[in-house]
């Protein structure tokens, strides 16, 4: 899964608990955006679950499951903005000190077509 | 607009298999809805928990987690719009048979706020 | 501009002022809409104008210029509901009654894909 | 972040024609941004007046405005990500350098939730 830039400089590993540190030449995502984002995928996780059983019931309204999913893509929104605001501050903003920008920015201007 | 999702009344099954049938003064979501709509979010769970488990790795890269729950809210979207139409068929476009154009209406109207 | 529905009847026209008419057999928007609707899209047009202005001065800042279309999108927004909601009541919640669901139907998903 | 909008200060033009050059301690938009920008949403208000116009049509169909409007967002999407990129390749990628990344990574998050 991890995602290799194009840098292709021999790196050493960084010390251990860095924030966006490098691995082996790749940029890895901030501890804290990660644990946070997992917390926030398990509540969703669990949600649709709960969605897909309620569609079980023959009585169940269409606007109310339109209303669940959408409640999960809220969710899934801000599981997306924690990996967003980490990615900015330890990749993004940092970009010119490695002289990675262009690589980052359109990586980056490609998500957004999605977002 | 009567409305009701995951209350375990001792219902009768309708037996007539119609889409859009009313049980007990609801309208109820067309099976075929019903079943598409449960097999997509059955997909996207199953995505999403795998990309709760790519965050254990540390080496995971923001940009791959980034796509990944786009995807995920891509299919999400997807199963929506089976609900979406299943509803529009059903239950919007024979509204002025049943006289319920106004609930019907607002209510779609504060779900597409979401969309 | 006026989009022909598929029915090719030889229908009268309606008195004046209805809502939601039809005309040579084109379903047409409800008056209410069309002139709620044109008056948000003349204040979008200034907005839109005031940005593009905006952008003549060399100190303008990205982030204003950004969160500035993001009001005007937010103004289109609340004009397609407008749009919409006329379009779903005298349209779509009748379409049973004159037998052109589907063809509603499958035009109004394909609209949402884009919203 | 000190930011300045349309105030029609006697400013002297910064002399070096520089990307994303601050001034009075702003940061300025890249011109070439400005320019693109500006010449997307001179187009998108025409598309704009259009479709006003072509609500004084009687007969104009719903979804044909709601499909013009969705245009115009897209447009205006464009423009957007024009003014987007020019920010992140000429500001936020060498925040680091400057050492402003809090304020620029917490004013696009905030950015972000409207996109």
């Amino acid at each position: 899964m991890a995602k290799e830039t194009t840098i292709p400089l021999p790196v050493e590993i960084p010390e251990e608990g860095t924030q966006g540190h490098e691995h082996a030449g790749h940029l890895c995502m901030p501890e804290d955006s990660r644990k946070r984002a997992a917390r926030r995928l398990a509540i969703a996780r669990g949600h649709l679950e709960s969605i897909r059983r309620s569609l079980e019931d023959p009585h169940v309204y269409c606007v109310d499951v339109l209303r669940q999913i959408k409640a999960v893509q809220g969710a899934l929104d801000g599981a997306a903005g924690v990996v967003l605001r980490g990615h900015l501050e330890a990749h993004v903003a940092t970009a010119a000190t490695r002289g990675d920008e262009k690589e980052l920015v359109d990586e980056l201007m490609d998500v957004f077509k999605y977002l």
